[in-house]
């Protein structure tokens, strides 16, 4: 009997904002295992904003998501059947499984899938914060930032998936940490349950003085690291307070997704800061991905790594669970839970 | 007989584009040498665009230069009379002797007067290819934007006195140096006469979209690394025509320090093309000037770093010699020559 794998192709390009409009379930049959293949139940998808970008058709760091075909993401499952030696049955696997319920794959290519121990973590923390989201806050607070004991790092969208890791993360290295985040609830959480030193709703700053003057009460010492997720005016309203020789992580830029304008208005701040931008994607960091996991799990192991998880249930519900993750709609990191 | 010094002091801040009203020629007697201290002929003045900086009163890198005040400039000179064991008359000596005939200070503080070798290399040398310009190059080079053989570094106000020794400097590591410079006359000499591979005139491009043009034909690989000196619409250009993980050095913004805001058209392209912009200020570097130094005056003695001066006769003549360095009238490293 042959396996129906339903999978949610992209089949248009959003102008402007993306709609449930250019995302279509359709149903295709299971192949055979070709020799070194594996067959994966996806568990988990995780739904992230770098998706958006993918579905434009434009120049960036990565092809384009192509048109009639599963859209991409990365997935936690069990390995069903398997003709390769290195997976068996039962095995439990994190990769870029996309937005389907089964994954064929030759697991012949280095890193398309690894096997991941749920001893002392749970299998869809694979996908958050011991997964791409936890690495990437990994690689941008250590490599980039690079905060001392005493500093003061600033993180954007700090309730979501990367954010919340970033200033744990902050804290664990003896920094100051705080947070911007939309609404009241999200920022009580980021204090209360995360451990943040403070949090600012940004929803109550609607222009950059407001917004500058509140991060001023928040970080009296000034900005050290700064963590960009959202870009626009909360990077605007940081580099007003930067101190000498601050660093900007470059992760996200949320809010131009859309493809309207984001200028960035005071550049001149980058000299008389001296300050430091650097943009990176983690996907281009591989071989640090090994320590960064290891930290990570250890961290999640222990509680001293704490996240929350928004999950909607079903591949059906993942197009809308998407679009109300770029309006910030979720809380925690965004995934499809496909069993 | 005492010796009359004659001074220019800052008396006014500019509000807008500095004018000649702002500085004032005043006369002063030299003082009598305190043990430890000597006193220089100045012989040359430098002129630099950080000068209109220190004329605003605003939150900056550096202290504000104070009104009724001589203003702050580096010079090099002759040591006349001397009261300090490491200093005796006829040395040559280059410090920050201030827009003024004669200096008189304490040498026993650490770095505040240096003996220079005028064997090899002229002593206005050591206010352009050799001094703070030269060692700047080197430094945003060097030091951030590290280029590799076959690179392309492009660097704006390339025909002065940092953006001429950035080219001729990327030149010896093997990479391709691409220009950025105001007339027909400029981008012949910074091809012709220093060596550069391309020199694109601004004045001929006056909106985004042409810039970028000019830069994706002077620059067929896409640009590596960028020496940033002016800002506004040339940064915008290049971003445009940016490589993956391209680093700029971000040393000057001319067009900003009147203090209209001159925005960064679009930041997001520090994410996509992996960016990394740094600021810098050469003088808190000061332990890297020797390595510098050594190399850029081994490279002008041996006629490998050329470089163009423009000399303003006397030091009446500063302001207005000054006004017209902040409109690109001047051609190389602007100097005043004091005797």
């Amino acid at each position: 009997m042959k396996l129906i794998n339903r999978q949610i192709h992209l089949v248009s390009r959003p102008s402007g904002e993306a709609s449930a409009d250019n995302f279509k379930l359709v149903s295709a049959e299971v192949p055979e295992l070709a020799e070194g293949s594996v067959l994966v139940r996806n568990h988990f998808l995780s739904l992230d904003p770098y998706m958006r970008g993918r579905m434009n058709d434009s120049k960036s760091y990565a092809a384009p998501q192509p048109l009639n075909a599963v859209m991409i993401g990365g997935t936690v499952g069990e390995v069903l059947e398997s003709r390769n030696a290195n997976f068996k049955v039962g095995d439990k696997v994190v990769g870029m499984g996309g937005w389907q319920e089964y994954l064929v794959v030759d697991a012949s290519q280095r890193g398309v899938l690894q096997k991941v121990d749920t001893t002392h973590v749970p299998l869809p923390a694979y996908l958050g914060a011991v997964g791409m989201p936890g690495v990437t806050a990994w690689y941008g607070l250590t490599q980039i930032i690079q905060p001392k004991a005493g500093e003061t790092v600033v993180v954007s969208a700090a309730s979501g998936a990367v954010g919340s890791a970033v200033g744990q993360l902050a804290k664990t290295r003896g920094a100051r940490a705080v947070g911007i985040a939309g609404g009241a609830d999200k920022c009580r959480y980021v204090v209360d349950e995360l451990g943040f030193d403070a949090c600012i709703d940004y929803k109550q700053h609607r222009d950059l003085k407001s917004l500058s003057l509140a991060l001023k009460e928040a970080c009296p010492d000034g900005i050290d690291g700064h963590f960009e997720n959202v870009g626009g005016m909360i990077l605007d309203a940081v580099m007003l307070r930067a101190n000498a020789f601050s660093r900007v992580a470059m992760c996200g830029m949320i809010s131009g997704y859309n493809g309207e304008p984001i200028p960035m208005t005071l550049p001149q701040l980058i000299l008389t800061n001296r300050m430091k931008i650097e943009g990176f994607i983690v996907s281009e960091h591989l071989e640090l991905w090994p320590q960064a996991m290891q930290e990570l799990g250890a961290l999640v192991a222990a509680g001293k790594l704490k996240y929350r998880e928004s999950i909607a249930q079903g591949l059906d519900a993942a197009p809308e669970a998407f679009l109300g993750l770029l309006k910030g709609q979720n809380f925690g990191k965004q995934l499809v839970k496909l069993i």
